[in-house]
C-alpha cells in the first residue's frame, strides 16, 4: 500500500499508509532526533483522557457532531489503556512546548476515529486533528493538564512506596530497639544510642517527606484545561471550561479542578518546580540514610560492621567473596539523578516567558523520570536491603564498652574539665575510664556503675542525679 | 592591662584582657580565617535567647545556682538586644558543626556574667562557659535551635515583604486591567491579553510562594533543645526539656515546640532544605517575572516598549540618557544567588552522617543570607520599580492592531486551515487580515468586527458564537 | 529447550537456555529495575574492545590458552560491531560500580566463545566469565577504561559538529556583515553594531568551547586498565599492563595511554567531571546564543523582528499561521539538561570513597547522554535554523534611525551631560536628535552627519576626531 | 561643613561634604541595600589600575589634558594601594552590570584628583567623573577588565597554595609509603594498599586541578578594555585600545592582552564560567579527599582509626575529650560553597543578552569569593591538619591481617570460585583463610606465604607466578 500525502501550513509530506500519526508528527521526528528516549507513556495516557473529556464536553455543547465525538472518544479510550503505543514516536526533548506531543495525539486519534467511522486515514475533512480532536483546546492547556495528571498518578505510586519504606523503617526501629551502640558525631565516638533510635529517625524524616510530596502532589490537581492559547480561554465557551474539567474528573476518578486563574496556570511552572523540589529534599534525606547504612555495613573486617545487608549479587569480578551494598548505592545514584533533574527543571522553569513556559518537554522528561526512578529504587531497596538487614549486636556493644564517649555522663558529677582529663589519661595510659575513676577515687564503684550505665544514657536524664550535691 | 591566660583541654592560650570571649573563640579565629564574613547577627540573638531559656530552666530545676543563673540571664538579655556585638568574632564558615559559635557565646556570657557578679573575667570557677552557661546543652541542640529561631524571624520578615509585593502586583493588576496587548508565546505573537491579567498571574504565583514559604517556616518551630549531644537527651532531665522549650517560647513570643523525636531533629537537616527549596521555587518565579518586566520595558525605541520603569540612576557611564531596569536586574541576581545557595545547602545537608549534620555553619550562612537578600531585594523592587511602573497603552494597542494572532478567533468560523492561509496571504501581500476577509467575502463586515473584537478575546468564549452553524 | 541452571557465590538461578548472558546478569536485572533505559551502546562497544585487548595480552603472556583467547576475541569483535546487542540488558542506573555491566559482558563473551568453540552455553569450565574473560581485570579498571573510550568517541563526534556550527556561524558573520542594527545592553537601546559582529562573537565563544572540550577529551586518553581492583595492579603482570594498553590502542586506533598513577586513575573521577564541566560551560554559551536568536526572531509584528527563522513545523495547534523558534528552543532545553546532568555527575563524583568511585553508572549515564544530545541538537540547529536564517535588514536599519543611542558619539564633542540633555529633550518634544542639534546650533549639518554616521560607529574611533579642539 | 549638591541626568542629590564619592554612588547605595557585603577590595585595586592606564593612554594621545591626567593617575595610585577604601560603599549585588562600581570609582578619583589639583570636591568642570576619569571607557569594558585582573591575582594566590597542598600531600605519600593497609571499595574490604599510594593519588588529582585552574586563569588575560559600550570601540581611538592595554600590562606587571574580538569579549562571560568550573571540579576532588580523611580518622575507638589528626580545638561543648576533624570539615563546607557559587555563576552567565552580560556583579561576588575561600581553607588545612597527621601503622596492619580481601591473590592459582568458597568457609567457621588453605592442602605453607604477602600485593604482578602451571 502506497504512502499517503498530507499537507499542513508548511507544505506537503508523505506519510506511511499504515500510520495513524500524520504529517506534523513526522515533521517533529525529523526536527528532534535528540535523546532517542520516548516520552513517558503515562503522559500519553493522560493526554488521551484529556482529549476524551474535551470531545465529551464539545459534544454536549453541540460544538462537535456526536458521531465524530463518539469516534474520538473510542479512539482515546483505546490509547488510554495502552493501545497504539507504537504510534507515539516523538522525542522526549523537543522544541515547541509540547505541540508535537499534542499533534501526535491529535493525529493518531483523528486517524483512528476515521477508521472507526469506516473512513480512510488522512480523510481529515471528516475528522480533523486540529478542528475536531483539538477543538476548544491548545497545546498550552492540554499538555500542562496531561502533565499534571501523569505526574499526579506517578506521585501517588511513589507515595505508596514511601509509605512502605516508612513502615519498613519502623519495623527496624522496633527490631533494633535494644541494640545499644555508640552514637557518632563528626564520625567521632560520641555517646551511646540505640540502633532503633537511628532507624526511628530515618522513619521520621521519610514521614515528613511524604507530607511534603503529598502537598505538592495535591497542588497538581488545579489544571488549566480550557485556558486555550494564553489562559484567556479564547475559543472556549465558559460552559466548556467547567464541563471539560468535570468530565476529566469523572473519567479519571482524579479530583482535578479548574485553576483559579487560567492565565497564571498557563504561564507558571511552579507546580512542577514545587514537586521536584519536594523530591529533591527527599533525595537528600534518602542519600544521607543510605550513606549511613553503607557506613554501618562497612567491613566486614576493616569497617564499622554494625549491620549486615543481604547478599544480592557477587560484589566483584576479581575479589572473591566480596559483597557490596549495591541496593543502597543505587538509591544514592537515584538521589543524585533527582537532584540533577531538579536543577534542569528549575532552569527550564525560569526560562518561561510571558504567557507560556515553552520548555515544558524537558520539564516533563525530568519530572516524570524522577518520580519513576525514585519509586523503583525504593521498591528494591525495601525488599532487597532493608527487609533482610541484620544488626551485629555483639560488635555494637563492644564498641560502647571500648569507647570514651561515656564520660559525658560524668559532667554533672565531676565537671567537663575533669572528664576531659580522664579521656586524656585513658588515651595516655591505655587504662579504661572506669579503672582511672576507681584508682583516683573519684566515685565509688556503685556510683560509677550507676552513672555509666549505657542503656540509661540513651534516654533523657542525668544518670545518678540523686548523687548531685544540692546547689 | 595585661592579657589573661586561659586553658582548655588542648592547652593554654593568652586572651586579651578586655575580651569577653575566651580561649576557644580564639582557637576558632585562628582555625577558620575563611570568608571574612561574620555570622548573621540574628543567629547570635537567637542563641542568646536559647542560653537564657536554658539558664532559667536549669535554675528552676535547682541545677544551676540562682545567682549564677541570674547573671547569665542578664548577660543574655544584653546580647539579645545587640549588646557586645563586637565580641562575636568567629567566621561564617567553620568546622565543628557550630561548636565555635556556641563556645563564643558561652564564653562571652560567662565573662559578662562574671563581670555582673563583680568577678574578674576568666574566673571560670564561679561561672564556667561549659559547666554553667552550657549546662544541659550541647552545640548539637543549641545551634540547630538558634538557627531555626533566626531563620523563623527572617522568614517572617521576608513573608511580610512578599505580601507587600503581592499587593503591589494586585494594584497593577487593577491599574492595567484595561490595557489590551498582544499575548506572546515562544516570544511570538499569540492572541490578545490584558496587561492586568499578566500582573494578576504574577500576583497569583507569589501568593502560592507565600504559602510554600509559610509552611516551611512553620516547620522550623519544632526545635531540638534538650536533645544534647545526639538527641537522646543525655545529661538533660526530662523536666528540663519541657521547661527550656516553654521558657524559650515565653521569652521570645515565638511558639516553638519540642520536636516529636529529638534524635531525628538533631541529625536531619530537612527543615533547612525544605525552607531553602521553597525560597528557590520562589526565586525561579521572581526571576521569570523580572525577565518579563525587562522585556516589556525593553527599548525605548528598539524593544517592546510596553511599560516604562522609573529612572533610578543614570544607566551608563558612556551612553548619555540611557536608563536601565536595574531594580529588576538586582532581583534576577538575588534569585540566582538563592538558587546557588540552595545547591550548597543541599550538598551540605546530604553530607550529614549518623547523629549529626556537621555542615551546619555553611547551611546557616547560606540560608540566612538567602532570607535576607530576598527580602531586601523585594523592598527596593516594590518601592523603586513596581510602584512607579507605567503602561504604554498606545503602543500595546497598536501591537494588537498590527498582529495576525487575532485570526485564532476565526477558527470556529472558518477552520484552522483557512485561518492559516489568511496569515500567509497577509504576510505575502501586506494586506491586513480584515482586508483579505472582506475581499474574499469570507464574512460580512458586521460578523468580522464582532468576531475580531480584541477585548472580547481576552475572556473565555467563542466570539460570534451565534453565527456558528448548528452542528 | 529448557532453561539451564547457573551458580555463583550467592547460589543458583535458572537462565533461559538461549541466553548468552548468565546468572549475574539476571541478578542485576532483578536488582535494578530503575530507569528502563539501556546503557549507551557505545559503552558496550568500548568494553568489548577492552575485553579483546585483555585477551590478546593474556594470550601473548601465556596466561590464557590460545584457543580460549581466540574465541573470546572473535566474540568481542562481534559485539564491537553491534552484535548480540539484545543480550546487554542491565539498567543504566545500578549499584555496584558497573560490576553488572562488566559481568553482563563477561558472560555474553564467555557463552559466545563457548559456542564458537563448539561447546554448550554455561560450560564455564572451558571458558569462564571471571577466570578467562575477566582475566587480569576488575570492574574497577575495565569499566573506567571503557567509559573513557566511549566518551572519547562521542566527544569527537560532538566536536566535529561544533566545528560545523562554528563555520555556520562564521558564514552568518560574513553574510550579515553589512546589516547595521542597534546594539542592546540591559535590553535597552545602546549604540549601533553590525549583525555580523554579533554572529562573529557567537562563533568566537564556540571556538573557545571547542578548545575546552578538546582538552578535556584528550585527558580521557589516560586509562587505568591493568589497575585491577584498587589501582595496585594486583594479579596483573607489569608486562600485561603495558601490553593491554598497547593492544587497545592498536585495535581501536585511539591513542590511549596508561595513566601515570593507576591508584589515582582508579579512584578519581575528575576526567569525567572535567569533561562534563566543559560541556556545561558550552551549554551556558549555547543557551545565551539561542536566547538572543529567539529574541531577534521575536514577532513577527510585536517583537524585535530582526531575523527570520526557517519554518519547520506549524507552531500551534490553535493559532493558525504561527511559527515558533523550535530549533532554538530545543537547544535551550538540551543546555538545561546538560547543566542538570553536570550537577548529577558532580554529586556522584564527590561521593567517591577511598580506592573507587562506586557511582560510576550514574556518571556514565549522564555523561554519555550529555555528549549525545548536545551533538544531536547542534546537527538540527545548524541545518534547520542557522542555515536558512535571514536578516530583516530594513527593520534593523530603521531601529538605528529611530534610536537615541547614537548620541554616545557626541560625547567627545559635546560632553556626556549635554548629550544626555538631548535625549531628554527628544523624548519630551518628539523631535529627533538631529533636529535638536541643528535647532540649537550645536554642530553644523556637516559636522553632525560626520559624527553620527552609524556604520562608522561600529568600529573603534572617535567620529569627527579632527573636529575636537586641541586639549 | 555643609553638604554639597550634585546633579546627574536623573536630578539633584545632596552629598556629604567630606565624601569623595558623589551623587551616583549615593543613588546606588539607596537602590541596592541587598547583602551588606562590600565588593571584594581586589576589584577596586584592579579598577583603579584600569583608570590609571586609561588616563595615561588618553593623555599620551592628547585626549586628556596632562594636568588632569596626572591628578587622576595620582589618585588611582593611592586607591591601588588601599587608599580611600572607606569611600567604596556600593553593595556586592547590584543592578546595572557594575555601573555603580565604575561610577563610585570615577567619582572618588575625580574628587581626589580635584583635591590634588587644589580644587573643591564636586567641581566637576575641571575634572569630571564621566568626561575625564571615564574618558574612552564604559562600564562594559572597565568592569570586565578589572574583574579579570582581580580574579587573575586571587587565582595566582590560590594556585600557589594548591602547590603547597600538593607538596604536603607528596610528603605524606613518602612518609606513609610503608604503611600497609586494606584498600576499600564500596566501603568493603578489598585488597591491600599502602597509605602512601592513597596520598599519592590525592596529590596527583590536585596536580591536575592546578593545571585546570592555571589554564582557566591564563584565559583571563584577554581583556576587553577599549571595547567601550558594546565591543565596537565607539569613542575609543584604535591607538588608544592598543595603548591602554600596554599601559595596564606595564603598570601591573601582568601580561594582559587585548582580546581578539572585543564584541565577543564584552558579551560572553565564559572566562568566568570556565574558571568557576575549574574551581568546582577541584572542589569535588577536595571534598572527596576530606571525606576519606575524616573516615580514616574516625574513631578513636569505634571507627577506622587509621590516622590521627592534630587536635585543634575541643570538639564538643558537652562531650569531654572529644576532638573533631574540623579542618577537614571546613574544606568540605568550602567545597559545597564553591559548587553553589558555580551554580549561581552559570545561571548569571546564561542570563547574558545581546551585547552584554548585565549580571556581572553577582558573578564577581561569587567568583572572587570562591577564589578567596578556597585559598584560605587550604592554608589552614595544610598547616593545621595535613602537616601533623599521623598514621596508625599498627591498626592498619592488623586490618590487613584480619581481612579476607587477600584471597584475591589466590585467583590465578585456585580460581575465583574456590577463592570465594574460602571466604564463605572462613566466615562460617571463624577460621582464617590461611588455616583453611592448609587444612585443605590447597597450597603448601611456602606457596601460601609467598602468594599472600601483603606488601607484594600493593604492586602489579601475580604473586607466586612461577607456581602457575604452564597453560
Amino acid at each position: 500500500m502506497s504512502d499517503r500525502i498530507e499537507k499542513d501550513s508548511i507544505g506537503e509530506h508523505t506519510v506511511p499508509s499504515g500510520a495513524y500519526y500524520g504529517i506534523q508528527t513526522i515533521r517533529a521526528v525529523e526536527n528532534f532526533p535528540i535523546t532517542g528516549v520516548s516520552v513517558h507513556p503515562e503522559l500519553y495516557v493522560a493526554l488521551a483522557q484529556v482529549k476524551k473529556a474535551a470531545a465529551e464536553a464539545n459534544a454536549e455543547l453541540k460544538l462537535l457532531p456526536g458521531r465524530i465525538a463518539d469516534a474520538i472518544i473510542r479512539a482515546a479510550d483505546e490509547v488510554a489503556v495502552g493501545g497504539l503505543a507504537d504510534q507515539f514516536i516523538v522525542d522526549s526533548i523537543q522544541g515547541g512546548a509540547g505541540t508535537s506531543i499534542n499533534m501526535n495525539m491529535n493525529e493518531v486519534l483523528a486517524n483512528r476515529a476515521l477508521e472507526l467511522m469506516g473512513l480512510a486515514k488522512g480523510d481529515y475533512f471528516h475528522c480533523n486533528p486540529n478542528n475536531h480532536v483539538n477543538m476548544s483546546q491548545s497545546t498550552n492547556d492540554t499538555i500542562p493538564t496531561a502533565l499534571r495528571l501523569a505526574a499526579y498518578r506517578l506521585s501517588l505510586l511513589l507515595l505508596e512506596q514511601m509509605q512502605t519504606l516508612r513502615e519498613a523503617l519502623e519495623r527496624k526501629e522496633a527490631e533494633f530497639d535494644d541494640v545499644i551502640k555508640m552514637g557518632r558525631t563528626h564520625l567521632q565516638d560520641a555517646v551511646p544510642i540505640r540502633m532503633g533510635q537511628e532507624f526511628g529517625a530515618y522513619s521520621r524524616v521519610i514521614g515528613r517527606d511524604i507530607e511534603r510530596i503529598s502537598r505538592a502532589t495535591n497542588n497538581l490537581l488545579a489544571v488549566n484545561i480550557g485556558a486555550t492559547a494564553v489562559g484567556t480561554g479564547l475559543n472556549a465557551k465558559p460552559e466548556y471550561i467547567q464541563l471539560v474539567v468535570a468530565k476529566l474528573a469523572e473519567d479519571t476518578g482524579i479530583p482535578v479542578r479548574s485553576a483559579d486563574d487560567l492565565v497564571d496556570a498557563t504561564q507558571n511552572a511552579d507546580a512542577y518546580t514545587e514537586l521536584s523540589a519536594a523530591l529533591k529534599v527527599c533525595s537528600v534525606n534518602l542519600s544521607k540514610m543510605c550513606n549511613d547504612i553503607r557506613l554501618m555495613a562497612s567491613g566486614p573486617r576493616t569497617g564499622f560492621g554494625e549491620i549486615k545487608l543481604p547478599s544480592r549479587q557477587p560484589g566483584s569480578s576479581i575479589m572473591p567473596g566480596k559483597v557490596n551494598p549495591v541496593m543502597a548505592e543505587v538509591v544514592n545514584q537515584v538521589a543524585f539523578q533527582v537532584m540533577g533533574n531538579d536543577h534542569t527543571i528549575c532552569m527550564a522553569s525560569e526560562a518561561g516567558q510571558f504567557e507560556l513556559n515553552v520548555m515544558g518537554p524537558v520539564i516533563a522528561f525530568n519530572l516524570l523520570q524522577s518520580l519513576k526512578i525514585m519509586r523503583n529504587a525504593l521498591v528494591v531497596f525495601v525488599d532487597y536491603a532493608l527487609a533482610g538487614m541484620e544488626a551485629n549486636r555483639e560488635r555494637c556493644r563492644s564498641y560502647v564498652e571500648q569507647s570514651f564517649g561515656i564520660v559525658t555522663a560524668l559532667n554533672p558529677h565531676l565537671g567537663y574539665d575533669v572528664a576531659a582529663q580522664l579521656v586524656k589519661e585513658a588515651l595516655r595510659t591505655g587504662l579504661s575510664i572506669k579503672e582511672i575513676i576507681l584508682e583516683r577515687h573519684l566515685l565509688t564503684p556503685e556510683e560509677m556503675n550507676e552513672i555509666l550505665d549505657p542503656i540509661q544514657m540513651t534516654t533523657p536524664g542525668i544518670a545518678g542525679e540523686h548523687l548531685l550535691k544540692e546547689q
